[in-house]
C-alpha cells in the first residue's frame, strides 16, 4: 500500500464517520436535498476546508467551492467533488465518497506541501438525488441556471413544500437558478473529475480491480406520479365484470412492461425499468377495491433513443390497459436526463494515472446518473472514477471498503499531480 | 306510496343527515370502529331511542339494544338493526341504513300506537368494518364472546394502537369478549332481520324491484399484511438479472391470480379477489428498486371450499414467484369468515310481507359479509333485506335513494307487524 493510501485512510475515515453520525436515520442515513441537515453536513465539510486553508466560495445555487491556490492562478482549475445529499434512509457513501476523495487529495497536498500548477478546487454540491422532489441534479443544474419554474413547483413527496420553497429556505433565489445563465464561469474549469461508488455489482465481482474509469453515463426518462383512476367499490359485493380496480390495472401494466423489457434485453438494448414508489388513495382498505393508485417511472439507458422508444411503448400499453379494464391512466410531465459521454482526454489522464501508480482498474459504463453528466453536457470536460462497493446503493445496507476507496482516491491524486506534467 | 313510506321518510332522512354531519370526512364519512366518533354516533342514536321511550341496554361488547316492550314479555324478541361504524371516507348508508330502518319501525309503532305481541328490539352494533384493524364483525363476535387474544392484538393500520386498546377505550373488557361465552342470551332472540344497502349493482339495475331478500352471504379468507421481501438497490446501476424487485414480484403474483380468477369464473365458481391495501417500505423512492412491499388479501365466495382452494392456489403462485424472482413471500395468519345461510322460515316471512304490501322484490345473494352471518352461524334465525344503492359502497360516492330505503323498511315493518299474526 502506498504512503498516500496508508496515511490518507484515517483522514477520510473520520469524515465518513462524522457525517454518518450527523445524518443517521434508523439503519441508514438521510441527508435530504435542500434541508437543514444537508446544510449542517455542508458546514461541517466546509470547516474541514477552512482548516486546510482553502478559499471558500458559495455559489448562488447553494454549492460550495473550496480552492487550494495553484502557482498560476490565471489557468482554469482542476475541480473534483460530488454531492452531499442522500436518498431517504440511504447509504453513507453515495455522493459523500466523491467529496471526501477530493478533500483527502487537498489534505494530502497540504501534508506534503505540494502546490499544483493550476488551482485545485473541491466542489461540494447540494441536491443530486430525486427521491424527495422527483427531480435530480438540482445543485448542478441550478449552478448552470438550468432549473425551470416547473421544476421549482415540484412538490415534496410528503406534500409539505415545493422544491422552490426548500431551496429558498437555503437562501437560494428562484431567479438565479432558473435564469438560463450559468452562475459560475464554466471556462474557468479545465477538468471535473467525480469519484463515486459504483452502486452496482460489476466492480465488486472483479478479481483484481477495485476501481474503474467510466466510459459513459445512462440517461433517463422519469415520471414522478402517473395516476391510474378506476372505481372504488365493495370488495365482496362487486363481481369481476363490474370492477375497475386501479391496482390490478397497475399490475397488468407492469407485467406487460416486464415482459417487453426481457425481449428488449435479448435484442441487445441497454435498458433498466423501475417503479420505485406506489401510493394508494387514503381510502384504501382491505374491503375496498382500489379506486386510484399513483406510481413513479424510471426508464434508463445509455441510448436516449432506447429510453424514448420504451417510454412510447409504455404509453401504448397504458392505452391498452385503459381499454381492457375501464380505467384511466394519466401521465404527469416526463422528466428527461440525456445520456452523457465523458471527456476522452480526461479519461485517458485517469487511466494513465492508474497505470503510473500500478492501481488495477477496468473501464465500465455508469448505470446511475451523476452531476458529471450535467456538467459534461454543458461544456465542461468531465471524467469519473468508480470504486467497488457492496450491497448496492440507495438502501441502508450500502457498504464500501476504505481500502478500495483509497485506491480510487489515489487515481484522483495522481491525475491532479500529473495533470500539468505529462 | 303508503302512509308508512310517506310519513317515515322525513324521520329517517333527519337521522341520515344528522349522522352524516357528525361523521363527515372530506367527501365521505368516517366512523372508525371503537373510536370516540363511533361512540358519539351511538349516543346520538340512543337519544332517539330514549325519545321513543325504548328500554336501553348496553351489552359488554359495546353494542346497544333498545327495546319496545311487547304484550308478552316472556317471548323471545324480534330484533332488527345493523352496525354504526364505517370504512375510512366511506358512505353514510353502509350499516347506518339498517339501524335507521329498525329505528323508523319503532318510531312508526309509537306514531300508530302499535304494540307488538313480543318485544321489538333495535340493535346497534359497533365495529363491523375491517378497514382499521383487519378484523371484521368485532361487535357481533364480541357479544358472543368469540373474539380471540390474537384478534385483540391486531394493530391499527396506522400502528397507533391495538384492537384491544381501542375496545378498552370504549369501556370493553378483553376477558368479556374473548371468554367464549355469549354476553347475551341467544335464546331470547326469535329473529334477527338486518336491512342493508346492496353495495353492488344488481338491484339498481332492476326495472321494478328496489328491494331484495337475501339468499346467502359470501364468506371470506383474508390476510391483513402479506409481505414480499426483495432487495433494495439503485434503479440505474442494477441490471435486470441482479434485481429482486419486491413490487415487480407483487405485480407478477397479482397477474397470475387475475388470470386464474377468470378461469374459475368460466368454470362456474363464485369468487371475488381483492388486494385493497399495498404499502411500500419507508425508503421507497423513484430511484430505488423496491426492497419490500406489504399487501392485503380478500378472497370471497358463497362456497368455503372455493375460497380455500383459491387461497391454496395463491400460496402455490407465491412459491413460484419466490423461485423465479429471488424474493421471499411471507403470509401472515389467515382470517376466516364462513359463508352463511339465512333462515328459510324468516326469509319466507320477509317475502310474504313484501307480497302483502305489494312491494316488488327479487331474491339475491350477498357478496358482502354482514353481522347477520355471525349471528346466523351462532344459532340465531337471521334474514336480510337489501335496498338498491348507487355507486357501490366503501367509497365516498356511495348513494341511496330515500324512497328505495322506505320500500325496504316497509318490508321490515310488515314482517314485524305480521310476525305473530300469520
Amino acid at each position: 500500500m502506498s504512503e498516500f493510501q496508508s496515511k490518507g485512510s484515517a483522514f477520510a475515515q473520520k469524515i465518513f464517520d462524522d457525517v454518518r453520525a450527523m445524518s443517521k436515520d434508523v439503519q441508514g442515513v438521510t441527508r435530504q436535498a435542500f434541508s437543514a441537515k444537508e446544510t449542517e453536513v455542508l458546514d461541517y465539510l466546509t470547516s474541514i476546508g477552512q482548516s486546510l486553508s482553502l478559499e471558500i466560495v458559495h455559489d448562488k445555487a447553494g454549492n460550495v467551492w473550496m480552492t487550494l491556490p495553484g502557482k498560476d492562478r490565471s489557468l482554469p482549475a482542476f475541480v473534483s467533488g460530488s454531492h452531499v445529499d442522500s436518498v431517504p434512509q440511504g447509504g453513507n457513501y453515495d455522493g459523500l465518497a466523491g467529496v471526501n476523495a477530493a478533500l483527502t487529495v487537498a489534505w494530502w497536498m497540504r501534508e506534503t506541501g505540494f502546490v499544483p500548477t493550476r488551482d485545485y478546487t473541491v466542489l461540494m454540491m447540494r441536491g443530486e438525488e430525486s427521491s424527495f422532489f422527483g427531480k435530480a441534479y438540482m445543485g448542478s443544474l441550478g449552478m448552470l441556471g438550468k432549473l425551470s419554474a416547473r421544476d421549482l413547483a415540484l412538490k415534496h413527496r410528503d406534500g409539505t413544500c415545493t422544491l422552490g420553497e426548500a431551496m429558498a429556505s437555503c437562501g437560494i433565489k428562484a431567479e438565479d437558478v432558473t435564469g438560463g445563465k450559468p452562475l459560475i464561469d464554466v471556462k474557468k474549469i479545465a477538468a471535473f473529475v467525480e469519484l463515486h461508488i459504483e452502486q452496482g455489482p460489476t466492480l465488486d465481482s472483479q478479481k483484481e480491480a477495485r476501481a474503474g474509469v467510466v466510459t459513459g453515463i445512462r440517461g433517463n426518462i422519469r415520471h414522478k406520479a402517473v395516476k391510474i383512476i378506476g372505481e372504488a367499490a365493495h370488495s365482496g359485493a362487486t363481481d369481476k365484470p363490474y370492477r375497475h380496480d386501479a391496482l390490478m390495472a397497475f399490475t397488468d401494466l407492469m407485467q406487460r412492461i416486464d415482459r417487453a423489457w426481457d425481449r428488449w434485453l435479448i435484442q441487445g438494448e441497454d435498458l433498466v425499468y423501475t417503479t420505485g414508489v406506489l401510493k394508494m388513495a387514503p381510502s384504501a382498505a382491505i374491503s375496498v377495491i382500489p379506486g386510484e393508485v399513483t406510481f413513479s417511472v424510471d426508464i434508463r439507458s445509455l441510448s436516449a433513443d432506447t429510453s424514448e422508444r420504451f417510454h412510447a411503448l409504455m404509453i401504448k400499453y397504458a392505452k391498452e390497459v385503459e381499454e381492457e379494464r375501464g380505467v384511466k391512466v394519466e401521465f404527469d410531465a416526463a422528466l428527461y436526463t440525456a445520456p452523457s459521454g465523458v471527456d476522452a482526454n480526461l479519461s485517458k489522464v485517469l487511466e494513465d494515472s492508474a497505470v503510473a501508480e500500478s492501481i488495477p482498474f477496468i473501464r465500465l459504463a455508469s448505470g446511475a446518473g451523476h452531476d458529471s453528466a450535467v456538467l459534461g453536457n454543458n461544456g465542461i470536460p468531465v471524467a469519473m472514477i468508480f470504486v467497488a462497493n457492496q450491497l448496492g446503493s440507495h438502501n441502508p445496507h450500502e457498504a464500501m471498503k476504505i481500502e478500495d476507496f483509497m485506491q480510487g482516491t489515489e487515481i484522483l491524486w495522481a491525475a491532479v499531480s500529473h495533470y500539468d506534467v505529462h
